[in-house]
């Protein structure tokens, strides 16, 4: 039953002092963080928590790691059409973490915490006997009254997703069996590309403004498309539909899907996209659509709310569509 | 690798959600709590991990464990002057962890967040094959400009702490050691008040108001009375002085010093107190005794700061005291 003694101060001065440069951090000298929250601003506050052997192999590289752990909550920040303001990170470490583990840990935090302007506050390290466990929380501000709900959605309302679908879901995969038939096609590009989706998730950032001023409901895709879909149908009270032909997938995903069709059921619903659905109405779709475009950020429409409740994925002949595992596409 | 899948909304629906009243937390249905700052407000930041094994014992009752994880945050908040306005929780969990620690655990988060005024906004559960592990992020409000630092303190201030010392490192041995003859001569009632202390920290939120109108720096001891006084008059860039017969022991921490001597450097120097070390500009002194007495949390004053560096802590003779383990008073 340890206290954090002056063996943590030394740590966070020597891994943390360096990459928490704004002011509210306080040099890290203090037990808090100050935060001057921005005027006419609503805060929006996610948390979560990455553990060694179940949201990241113990082998990546320490940076990938701590990009993941903060990129994970931006994700969150970005489909409530946040902007950040700053993080605390906890962060449970086995004795014996090697100096170098914690150098590229912290410098990847830190070069993260710069590229999304969300600077490191504070936070806390402790010692465990279980795995590395890290553990984020994120704040960020919207303009009040403009925080993007995922209750929001209504029967009749356009179904969009950005990005490509399913493709750290197939990375997982190819991680774990490469010499599987289904990526014995693939370049070398498409492979690497698929695995760097797994092992860095890109929060959609640029288009938090975009969700503020036309989206009715939305969320990050983390735990799979058809999943978080249905999560988010349910939360607003209607039903929707989606064609599975119309999910946005990448080159690389079309080819593993091509060479093993079962892998469309892990696209749709795999997790660590980390891109984001959004409900928008259909009078909004063309602006929409437009200034996302404009932020840099593609948006595929994938289909239609209605009344009732319940989501049905279809294939390209309307039918329901086998999502494997025994269940069926009606959640 | 996993997600978060269906089964942590029905955790989160049993276990979670009914303690999760206010309307920030939106139900817990999205993925982000919202956060309105009260109106001429600056935010105060903190967050603490705790491991099963190393901050608290495994068997602790789950209530107790859940009560800790909070209160040690809210001790953070104390000591800066803020008020709590709401918290943010983070579990790491083994399988198979029982349904009723789960449930005892919840319940206790949930009495605590009420009789703190300390909503619970949001969080994270996920699955661990190490130690239950819990991260908590409170925030709190103070108006603007009145936090109060680690680095405030100047030369010739008064050093306060609050309540008694070395009750929590005591009640840690006489868990740990319950046959030692230190404890042989105490009470029942004596030593029940130790154990509690180590298990149950109160954080001193009473003393905030009071803390903000007087105190030039404070903060909270969690790592033991003479390191983090060390840390916080280094932080300030002055030195200081504490008579060892000034600082307030209990009844049962008196009792079991007198049957080992030995004990008083355990309590100096040993951790988990959360009562607030203070330090507060002379001229202040009378009044800020006064409505600490009002708010109903003793202070007492054990030295004062001085030029230079580092703190010496005497003995009746005004003798450096050895606080043993080879390390001497001079810090």
């Amino acid at each position: 039953m340890e206290g954090g003694g002056s063996g943590e101060d030394r740590f966070i001065a020597r891994y943390f002092r360096p990459i928490a440069g704004s002011q509210g951090a306080l040099g890290l000298l203090d037990d808090a963080a100050l935060l001057s929250p921005p005027e006419g601003c609503d805060l929006v506050l996610t948390k979560d928590a990455v553990v060694a052997g179940v949201h990241f192999f113990p082998d990546d590289p320490p940076a990938a790691i701590a990009r993941k752990a903060l990129r994970v909550n931006l994700s969150d920040l970005a489909a409530k059409g946040a902007a950040p303001v700053g993080a605390l990170m906890a962060i449970a470490l086995p004795k014996g973490t090697p100096d170098a583990w914690m150098e590229a840990f912290a410098a990847g935090l830190g070069a993260d915490a710069e590229a999304f302007s969300c600077p490191i506050l504070g936070g806390d390290t402790v010692s465990t006997p279980g795995p590395v466990t890290i553990t984020i929380t994120a704040l960020g501000a919207v303009p009040k009254g403009e925080f993007v709900p995922r209750t929001g959605a209504q029967a009749g309302m356009a179904i969009f997703v950005s990005g490509t679908i399913g493709d750290a879901a197939l990375g997982l995969r190819l991680r774990q069996d490469g010499d599987a038939p289904a990526f014995a096609g693939l370049s070398g590009e498409q492979r690497a590309h698929l695995l760097d989706r797994y092992l860095n998730p890109q929060p959609r950032l640029a288009l938090a403004r975009v969700l503020r001023r036309h989206a009715a409901s939305a969320m990050d895709v983390s735990d799979g498309l058809v999943g978080d879909l249905a999560k988010m149908l349910a939360a607003s009270g209607c039903g929707g539909k989606v064609e599975a032909r119309r999910v946005p997938l990448s080159a690389a995903a079309v080819a593993a899907v091509k060479a093993d069709p079962g892998l469309l059921a892990v696209a749709l619903s795999g997790g660590d996209d980390y891109e984001i659905l959004a409900c928008v109405p259909h009078a909004a779709v063309p602006q929409f659509t437009f200034e996302a475009a404009q932020a840099g950020v593609p948006v595929a429409l994938i289909g239609e709310t209605r009344a009732g409740s319940g989501l049905d994925v279809t294939d390209a002949g309307g039918h329901p569509l086998d999502l494997g595992s025994g269940s069926y596409s009606h959640f």
